[in-house]
């Protein structure tokens, strides 16, 4: 399985919060870093995910931004 | 300083790769996690990165893709 | 502080829309055009912004679509 | 013509720069603010844009970054 | 009308579910693809779209994710 | 292997262009429809791919943006 992204990560699901058509999936890596990813929660429902559940992160090298301070 | 994006993390940039219009950043956080940003030429050029700086890392949960494999 | 992005204004909230997991913030830039912004009801409460409030609002240009009408 | 987007402005074309896969399209709106585009050269070459047209920028909500500084 | 993007399709709105704040408008191409998109609310009431209508559907190429299996 | 994605589709790819920071994969679905996508020329090398093979196409719904003509 090769993804045609740049950010790839594994994570664990710490908490799932849905709404009526949304739902935002809480998430940490190995050391303890907070991840996000809000979907559908038609998609949720299909990919079955629960707290617990280990997950690849997913995110395009377009989609991030940097920011210097 | 507050961002509207649940995913921030700080990384220290590893190597810039140049094209004409477009221009890619590699990075890594504190862990060893390598991360990676695709801007425009322009956009770097005018924050000055160069390697060895710290900079803030930051994706909205939107962007986020989740795979159970 | 500096934006790995192309697009950068200030404007000013007048707006907020809540939802159970998203929310929108509806602003106004110096000339009264509109802008708006979906985010985590999460991000939202962290970053305490109300009605009023300066921001500044940041669009990748990998994000923008141009249409030829 | 209707968008389901909340971002939509009228903008006249400044500067377009090309690359082998991408290019990037400075624009303006009618009160001077810089806007900016990147796409495929591909895309620019079916749109056959020009500087000085005028076109209609188009950006979803969910790309929107607010930062409170 | 041309769109600076690389993916055009035309489609027909099967169903649409609205929350407080976000919609998700499910539709089907010629052949029944399955296609789904989320906006605000806010959007699709501006767009008065409803079941049955013919709409277009755009996506830049730099949302696009390739997976190989 | 589940996505928590709304579009997904199967593409053959027919022509990969190669910038030297970014590349631009046209591909088809079984009923000639052509889509695009553009990554960085790191992932298209890592991934291995080549025109001919067959791959998963994947969109988050929220990038994908409808119009009513």
């Amino acid at each position: 399985m090769k993804y045609g992204a740049r950010n790839e990560i594994t994570a664990t699901v710490k908490k799932i919060k849905k709404g009526s058509v949304m739902c935002q999936v809480d998430m940490s890596d190995i050391v303890a870093n907070s991840m996000c990813s809000v979907m559908t929660l038609d998609s949720i429902n299909e990919m079955d995910i629960k707290e617990g559940d280990k997950v690849k992160v997913i995110v395009k090298a377009v989609s991030v931004l940097i920011i210097k301070e």
